[in-house]
């Protein structure tokens, strides 16, 4: 079974937008043996968009079109493959329903032309939007060929996709194909090439296949098994999976979807243990990144970005003195950072982050990306050094994910 | 003169990378009066490569295909394309002494596939690569129709595009043509619907042309303007930018890259007034924000998460019998949250947000998305009542934007 995308939107075509999406569901096709062999981006033009979408219905089975369902006037996907595959649009009560539930639930008066979105086909169906105001809708050829339409802001497509695509595929391709699997594998603390290095003999394995990524503070190794089914690809992954993990140990933070601050969360809350956090560089960041964690409450008591010397003193308790001979930058006040927020705040953990973000502030004997970093616990307080390369936000992520590890390097060492 | 993308490469195509160079490039295009219809993405596939070029060939008058130059045997761009036009592939000289060196100096023996990468057209012409070993080329069709080849790896495709294809589109295109030229105004506190509502009249003009695109929290306004050059064009830009503001008013906060941030940070060191942070359920995402801006630490002093009761009466001085009578997501306790912090914190204005982010911990009386914010200064404090939908991070990312444009609206009032 062959599938493809076909992406649009003016601020996509003209480079605006990034298009996350078309690769998000790219990624989830192989699972069902679904190949894809193209991707198509074109404006909000109706007779553009149908000409992409016969050239795409004449090479696959399955179009799915991404964007343009919105209440304005050049949102017309869903009219032109209406049009295109014969069906005719009507108002879906349910989705009229829902939109002026929506509405109402935030006191507004919904405009008229919104209603224009629950418009739905007759003979194909509706995929209510859990999200969003647009529903998706799938639209079948005569030839029983499916167009399957969806909205193109990201928070409500990915949901659409996980909770009516899948559902759909699962039910219309079935199993019997082979599949295409994969797993990345999430490492931290190493760059690219020492990752390279390391696992070097496994990169040339050619079922599963691994191949690198690098991106900011993290290396991605993604793991790809083909399988007559589920159970042996993923007994082919598993097994890479083991001899990675032999080769880089506790620098694997993850799989898949799992990012360094859910596992700190996760190991926090089961270990019932409370945080605390003194940011001065990150400047909030890992605060967010923690706090973007569900149930994060439960161990996440309070942070403090103590921007100005003052803020340090006055909340953190950090000496004046200290301040004076080593200066904020340093170990010694990240020290005394963590241990008055441990303090301060009555926690159990306190981590601290203390650096230059530039792109001012840097001296030859503190350049910028110069950033310490301590955790203070009942064990003791531990400091870390870091020089970290790249812009003010590269810096910031950067700190924000060496101060993570080291906080779950901490967790694991002392359980 | 119309161009198009055709993107190559199998890892785009299922998903592995997001495509952000057909973007860049994309962007770059309107200057030039080059307009783009299409974009395609293809595997490294000769079969599907060519008829992809094809189709382009036929409604473009250049082709740009990204990717595919590397030296393995998958990577076949540009004998496909030497094939299609009827040139031919002939080592170059310059590039292959480029590429020796290349090897050279890092120490390695140069592997004998990578010379296929200095191979180039006899007819058309070598677009050195200034980072890396694949050099690009531009082929011409006997109609005079032009593909250009660029690399995939973004840090060698934008130098690419940067030394090789705008000076070399600056001489082809010329300025006898039209421009392109566009510009983005940013509004915030109006959803789409309502902001096409006020400036319906505007939507139907066709010179220059006003598009709306909503994301989280924001309404982006493209105006594009065709005309013979650039100051002509930023006439027809600016004459509708300001009719825009007419309707609009301060709604409309920035144009471009300007973020809310930018625009708050600007006007606080201006007037020269400092400033603290109470944030309950954003998490320390507002203050994220405020430092990501260079330049924060003049104004921005300090921030306290204080996502525990405990934090809020220590850091803060709320008072706990506030929390008991109205609980922590209240009005009282959003006043009492910016009170405290501007009087502990000792700054001119203090913001402060809480609210229930979700997805746990709504009731009837205080549903999830609920949101209260405050404004402390010496002319008082004033708060807000929101309720907001969407997931966890939604809530925050809203709230945040809600509460930077609450203080950007204080700045402008109270100057």
């Amino acid at each position: 079974m062959r599938a493809e995308i076909v992406s649009v939107g003016t601020e996509l075509l003209l480079g605006q937008i990034v298009d996350t999406n078309a690769p998000y569901l790219s990624r989830l096709l192989p699972d069902f043996g679904i190949t894809m062999h193209h991707r198509t981006t074109v404006g909000d033009n109706e007779s553009r968009l149908t000409e992409a979408l016969k050239l795409a219905l004449s090479r696959s089975d399955i179009v799915f079109t991404i964007g343009g369902l919105g209440p304005t006037q050049d949102d017309l996907t869903k009219e032109t493959v209406a049009k295109l595959v014969g069906d005719e649009m009507v108002i879906d009560e349910e989705s009229a329903r829902h939109m002026r539930e929506f509405f109402a639930a935030r006191g507004i008066e919904m405009p008229e032309n919104n209603l224009k979105q629950a418009m739905g086909p007759v003979r194909g169906k509706i995929l209510p939007n859990p999200l969003g105001t647009a529903p998706g809708a799938v639209f079948e050829t005569e030839s029983g060929k499916a167009i399957i339409v969806l909205p193109g802001p990201p928070r409500e497509f990915i949901p659409m996709v996980c909770e009516r695509v899948l559902p759909y595929l699962r039910e219309r391709v079935g199993s019997e194909s082979g599949i295409i699997r994969s797993r990345i594998l999430r490492v931290v603390g190493l760059g690219e090439s020492s990752v390279e290095d390391t696992i070097k003999r496994l990169l040339k394995s050619t079922n599963p296949t691994v191949a690198p990524y690098a991106s900011l503070g993290e290396v991605q190794l993604r793991i790809t098994a083909n399988a007559a089914n589920v159970v042996e690809a993923d007994k082919l992954i598993d097994e890479m999976d083991r001899r990675i993990v032999e080769l880089l140990g506790d620098r694997v933070f993850g799989r898949d979807g799992q990012t360094l601050e859910q596992v700190v969360v996760k190991t926090l809350v089961r270990r019932g243990l409370t945080l605390a956090l003194a940011e001065s560089c990150t400047g909030g960041l890992i605060a967010n990144r923690i706090t973007d964690i569900p149930g994060s409450s439960a161990t996440f008591m309070a942070g403090v970005v103590s921007y100005s010397n003052e803020a340090k003193m006055n909340i953190l308790g950090v000496d004046e003195r200290l301040l004076i001979e080593y200066g904020a930058v340093s170990e010694q006040t990240a020290r005394s950072m963590a241990e008055g927020a441990r303090r301060k705040l009555g926690v159990d953990v306190a981590v601290s982050v203390t650096g230059i973000a530039g792109p001012a502030g840097g001296t030859p004997e503190k350049p910028i990306g110069l950033v310490y970093m301590a955790l203070a616990s009942g064990a003791g307080t531990i400091a870390q050094r870091h020089q970290f390369a790249g812009t003010r936000v590269d810096v910031k992520l950067r700190s924000s994910q060496a101060a993570l590890d080291m906080l779950r390097t901490f967790l694991a060492v002392n359980t």
